[in-house]
């Protein structure tokens, strides 16, 4: 029976368009709302809406449903829309009146928040360990290889030289810039919006100081309109975030092929991480790499979906606003296998030093030798055409 | 085993990472697969690489398969990484010898392109349809109550007399548009892809134009590097002309969402289309009609994924290509969907002919009086002044 | 003064911004408002709405404001706002009488969406030249160097033999594909709006059939608010086939990158085509190719910012839509600059055949081997094990 | 004469394409340039590379070219390519020697990299204080209407009280949610990228540390390669920023269409914020709001731009990177403007408070009562279908 059932029917393609994939999407969600959920019945018993048996009773199953959640165990049926209504159904069914109270006072607009935010604190708590992770793996590359010579490109020409040191402790510091950025997201997300109810607060005289701190919150979002303007705000905050993760590994995932071009030979995939042709028997391919690569645009894609839903829309809750859960979801766990999957590539890679030295070509040093002149009190700019004039252009047929 | 296997061990997080979703979205390929490798099969007989005999078991087989696929008895093991593999090793172990002939000069490119190609092909069809179907709802509408009149409004502001006829009509015409689109974009699917191999043509001597009847193709596909370059940028083709639709029915639902404010009551959706809130004992929601909005955005999603995937990219494959696959038959399922419940929301609308009567208010003639000053005679310009001069400002606190 | 001058004083800030780049913008679009408003004028004069002299006054000085746009000669100020404005203020002052008349039935409205509409179907014809010029280009670099071959890339490693000419030949298809597209989007431009007054028609018994005969089109978009609707709909239309083009640019010039790297030199550009570095006197970089490929990402830009506008919002005329005029013009601008750089790298591209040829090593034809196999009688899938098995792995540090 | 001249020539049509539209952007970088430059003399100047005199005329011509360009009194010739090349041009034609040699050690790409950065951390404080502004102003709102009941909606239906203190507070916090975001970006922008050259560092003896704290900086970007990898990455991440401001002001914006709807009545603009209609003599449109609502658009078409520039690309400096300029200035300055008129509007904005108390109809208390009969001690699913059974459906045609 659906929360707001008030004895009528709704129709049956409406339903199933309306429901959606929320079944499934919310089994990912269940544990936060169980720990959301506990955190609004304690509120309830301290105002004096629930009494200690009802309380422990509900606490009970509620730890129940989040163990059957991790396990695996739960299947919501369609026709109790989501996991949110599953829990009350659940509590109802098994704890009998205290299951009808839960819901005093609470929202599913404010229960859905809290139970995402929840889930974000903990998913992005989650990727700063991986992004660290990451950073570990290159300073690794860094230890093992640093002082190897690469060719340094610009406009994917030669340009001066790099070295292997040089590019790991690059794309560290791009993801410390990331780490950096994340701070900002992490003091948004600390704060409860627990008891906002639909968007317009509650008329009852909830502590609400006391469930945020309960669940470990380190504040209180006051005002519930701007709480359920976070709806889609913050989702798209947190993808942006995750954009520029995916955008640094998009970048050293294409270095990396590049690098590893036969032609080139610098850096080589382990065989158990190469992937082969069905038609052409000679192929190793860098699928690994090329996926990774595709990763970003999978993140940017659920960034136009929420960016998209939310814009044009005056405030307060619209359910187009529950479509943004599944772009989010996706680009979080995307973004946790990525970086993953880079982790063990970047760990795994092979650098074949004699090629890398054999690559350091003559026309890499032309800068050095124009800074040579000017040392030597030759202004940049005639030290520049000196060394221009110097260098012969490659044979071909002419242009 | 994999079809490029050649005796080494795929790392089990990269091939987990690899495979990603395709053995669950290859279900819907399935059908399209055994389609064109059928077409292959018979044209690998047609230059006798394969006999008759192998040919009419390969051909039981692939019916199987498909009827498998269209019972949803399929499952596709991860390691054998998608459909085509899956129906390789199935002939393989049920045909025997035959099985191992049917990749002769085919690549799961060219074979991945046709398959695809036949599942656009159908899917647009069937969209065809649905679009008609909701050009017909509309028209149903029209001739229900086209009469009825409405205001229309610029700047979200009343504006000029409209009518429900003249606003069914226009979704009406818009929608036409989109069926006009849609014949460029037929026409460039009716070529077979089919004997490109990974993009660089085959070295056998098939019957192109042979296979490409057997699939109903009107012709060929000649180039095979173009062959490969249609990868990605039709599927982009296909969802920007989606977004075309679910923009139509983005603004209609926004059209219904608005004229059924309960405070104008032009328009009512029936009971039994409206859901509730958990919280909120009076609300009666159109959740269906935002869902209906916001399922452009996840169509725009689709295409942001899809078209960031191609961008910046050297021609022939890369793997990066196989996530369009999950976009595309997204998108496609979205707007079938969509257009199937937008249908519905027409058939069901109720005109509640007094409130847009009573909405017709005086304002919405002050054009009529300038034009009228006009065909006195008038210079447009000053009749405008005219009765812009005759009208009195709503009354209110000083601005 | 403004159209809609009742009086009263518009904040200045607030004038400022709302009339934004107006001014600048509309120059592009005068001659066709101009051809537009003739078309009016001629409209109003057979309902008598204005006499011979008076549109023979009107014709005599729209010619004039459409010469003096053509010729750089106008600046509007932006006290008149935009285009629309500054010429029946430039006819009022200079006719008189008749400048005062000629809006009569007019909306700004039907007024930008026929001059966009004139201007997009020019454009676009212009366009289809461009790519047909690109085309021959193509073709002309098929005809000098068609045979050379070229190694053909899969997951950018080498995969089988290409050429030069099959190379070419793809492109020529791919914007083939693209002018079949936009077959379909010049029959939608080819219908008039003029008539429809501010979305909701006009109450005036204009002829639409001959005012649309007078601009050449070839009908009349009869519902006003469809007129209305095609407003950012059509520019999303245009701009969704300008990116297709634009994609074909993006790989071509990624390719022409790629191919003309030193470290491969099959093709190359002229030195009157290449820029260098400020700093690294060596350097000849193929910046004129990177802005090709980075102007697909401007047009994507520009489509983004078009959809973004249009969605989300109820059918009839906002404000925010006259933002869709600046991306459609800097897309169509930036496509025909970029189909002619394009064209002239075509036509100067350097193909070294010795380093071509150099190029085609051995594994290029490994399943061309297999295919041999496969003649002799060998199942495929133990012809391509059995030539994967003969090929040695590159040397280098053990994996 | 062109920083990278050896004498050759350029095609005519390539280098306007590739120049595009730098020259006038610069403009707009000059002064910034100017300062990096300064910085950078004085680091020549420290390790022995320009002498006293050098470096006075040097900074002596550098103030005049800073004056200049924020006088307007510069035009870049199009031949001189971008403001870099104007500087260095300019100071050898007047400093002489010293002139060509300021460019030592240092690439374009530092210097636009430094360049872009000291704009963007003036650009960043200006917009912290113009968010500071509208914040004000909506806390000015509050005091003088705070106390004005609202209807508070959701699903655009009538949903629980609200207020106007209730509304504008919300929009302050949305932005001090901006403004915490803001912080992470401006650490990441206090690092100066000085010294890093073409991205692969300078083989001259810098002191880096003193340059960057010549320029305000807190600190140095170490790593060449990561200083060139911000480059693209940190438009991104200021664009996503804009967007987030933005976001809120579209929704501000929508809000205030929507409460200043003549049938709502509860907001109303000045008439001097308002503009009117062509053609329909009654018209007073919210052009203002409207267009602030397109201005998230236009920003996340710049973000579009700018993330597709930079996706799939190797590391190192690629021409096309030079687009992200325009996008990233243009999203700053529209971000600007949209802020001061949206100032303008909250503290212009009239609150009819007769209005608003008569649109606080019985239904909004709905959730009051059933949380009454919960503090009564009914389970609140009961109380909630109670309320329910109460409340009458509104008259009108059966559904």
């Amino acid at each position: 029976m659906k929360l707001w059932d008030k004895g009528g029917q709704l129709d049956a393609a409406i339903e199933r368009f309306t429901v959606g994939d929320d079944p499934q999407l919310d089994l990912e969600l269940l544990p936060y709302d169980c720990a959301g959920s506990r955190a609004h019945a304690r509120g309830l018993h301290r105002i004096g809406l629930l009494t200690d048996d009802e309380l422990a009773a509900l606490e009970q199953e509620l730890a129940a449903i989040a163990a059957d959640a991790e396990a695996g165990r739960i299947v919501i049926p369609p026709d109790l829309e989501d996991g949110h209504t599953y829990i009350e159904d659940r509590l109802t069914r098994v704890v009998g009146e205290a299951g009808k109270k839960i819901h005093a006072g609470r929202s599913r607009n404010d229960q859905v928040l809290t139970a995402l935010r929840l889930l974000q604190r903990d998913r992005l708590a989650g990727l700063r360990t991986a992004v660290d992770g990451l950073r570990e793996a290159l300073a690794g590359l860094d230890r093992r290889a640093g002082a190897v010579p690469l060719p340094g490109f610009t406009h994917t020409r030669k340009a001066m030289p790099s070295s292997v040191g040089l590019w790991a402790q690059a794309w560290r510091d791009a993801l410390a810039d990331d780490l950096e950025l994340l701070a900002g997201l992490e003091r948004l997300l600390d704060r409860s919006p627990l008891g906002t109810g639909a968007g317009y607060g509650v008329p009852l005289p909830f502590d609400r100081a006391f469930t945020a701190a309960e669940m470990g919150f380190g504040g209180v979002q006051e005002n519930p309109i701007h709480a359920q303007l976070t709806r889609g705000k913050y989702e798209l905050a947190i993808v942006q975030w995750l954009t520029q993760v995916m955008l640094d590994i998009n970048r050293l995932a294409t270095d990396a092929i590049w690098f590893s071009l036969p032609e080139f030979g610098w850096f080589r995939l382990p065989d158990r991480f190469c992937t082969g042709s069905s038609l052409m028997p000679q192929k190793q391919n860098p699928d690994v790499l090329e996926l990774a690569r595709a990763a970003l645009h999978v993140v940017t894609g659920c960034q136009q979906r929420i960016q998209g839903i939310v814009g044009n829309q005056i405030s307060g809750y619209h359910r187009d606003l529950q479509w943004t859960k599944q772009p989010l979801l996706e680009a979080l766990r995307l973004t946790r296998d990525t970086l993953a999957v880079m982790t063990a590539v970047v760990d795994g890679l092979i650098i074949d030093e004699a090629r890398c030295r054999a690559a350091m070509t003559d026309e890499l040093y032309a800068t050095h030798r124009a800074c040579e002149l000017v040392r030597q009190g030759v202004p940049f700019r005639e030290a520049y055409r000196q060394v221009a004039a110097s260098l012969a252009r490659p044979a071909g047929p002419a242009g």
